[in-house]
């Protein structure tokens, strides 16, 4: 099958036009068929308290109401989008910005109402992904950028979290291609001792887990990450990869630059 | 030659939900090949405002700041563009959310200063249309929906006239589809007496349009835009309709509703 890179980058690299301009420069060198889902980085908080919409939390859970998915809408799915997009233009990748509506690629499900009410977020079954819309643009030689948006099919636009994004079209493309999933946060993979960035765990497969598990060895922050990384990998993705932005160019290669993660 | 309808709507029809409404219901249900072609209505206007973002001025024309372009990329590439096409979608319409930037569809050139400095605004030369992207698209069965925003190929977005785009897609596909072009504007079509709504002209060419100039029966307003489609049409355009948003339903059959301009 065919390599496909999904690669998720995150709103702090979002906020850093320099470590921005670097990773799309990588990410505009990659040969093959790959996609791009971005988060949103502190544009929207910073223009909705201009405009005076305050982020509504319900048990510390963050609350998207109609102001709130109109601001994203504009910001992920606008400035944000078109600006990665116009950025990897001009470095000769032919990017497509999209977010889940866009030739209805991702629908998903507003959240129900159980204890909480979260507004506006959608919930994705990768099952449900539109792969005969992505593959048709990755067929034409086209690079998907990915907002962190989605659609209700009823004509509502839904927040969807980034990572959650990247780990459904991984999962729903893991059909036609041999799918790395490579998430870029901001250290150089997963830590052994939190405190020393050389302390990087180079290979996690199941055996190693267990251990590092009741090792204790892996940070609270990163064992949900590690599971959504083996639920990823159950579902048909071939491997998923953590690591740090600035080592993209490494980790589209054979090598590995942070932690692969796989059966 | 496959029919192609390339469609315009402008920023009053986007201002009133129900009238979009009832027009995205009449735009879903066309069945062949169609793109659409937003404006940006008063939305725009009305955030930046809220902003602080002061519209410049130079000799009456409005200046593209660094501000605006973001403002325009947000509100009109990432709110009106998606909420369209979630709209779209929920009618069953395959759409798809572009600007000039997605896919290198429309590149476009940074107006040059002569006069007057314009800013971020794009000049767009229908030779460079990305025929073979957004023919790609159209195969794969997408509906096109266009933002009025284009691309310099160098990093920036650019504010472009949604008229412009339209006429300009329209040239540019008509070597591969037989193009009606249709401008959906606040009045039933090109009148021959402005305070009269019955006095629409069915059809203009070359030969009446003499007459109706040489007896003062155009108004000056809409002089510009019968020259602007006898330009398309001479570029390759099949024919040119000015109408109403609410009479697309018939606009899209063989009969018209409104000014039909022919060679």
């Amino acid at each position: 099958m065919t390599q496909l890179f999904v690669i998720k980058i995150g709103g702090n690299v979002i906020d850093h036009p320099q470590a921005l301009d670097a990773f799309l420069e990588d990410f505009a060198g990659i040969p093959g068929p790959r996609i791009l889902v971005h988060g949103g980085g502190k544009i929207a908080t910073r223009l909705g308290e201009q405009l005076g919409i305050v982020s509504q939390y319900v048990q510390g859970r963050r609350i998207t109401d109609d102001a709130t998915i109109d601001l994203v809408t504009m910001v992920y799915g606008g400035l944000v989008n078109k600006q990665v997009v116009a950025a990897l233009q001009a470095k000769g990748c032919n990017a497509i910005g999209l977010t889940g509506a866009d030739a209805g690629c991702i629908p998903a499900d507003k959240r129900p109402v159980k204890t909480i009410d979260y507004g506006w977020v959608g919930d994705i079954d990768p099952g449900k992904v539109n792969t005969g819309a992505l593959g048709a643009l990755l067929d034409a030689g086209l690079v998907p950028v990915m907002a962190p948006l989605t659609h209700d099919g009823k004509g509502h636009m839904l927040n969807t979290n980034a990572d959650t994004i990247a780990s459904a079209l991984a999962v729903a493309l893991s059909g036609s291609y041999a799918v790395r999933l490579i998430y870029c946060f901001e250290k150089k993979g997963v830590l052994e001792d939190l405190q020393n960035e050389d302390s990087v765990i180079p290979l996690i497969n199941r055996e190693n887990h267990a251990r590092l598990l009741a090792e204790g060895k892996l940070a609270d922050g990163i064992i949900p990450k590690i599971d959504n990384a083996f639920a990823a990998i159950d579902a048909g993705v071939k491997e998923v990869l953590i690591g740090d932005a600035a080592d993209l160019r490494v980790n589209v290669t054979g090598a590995v630059s942070g932690t692969l993660i796989v059966s």
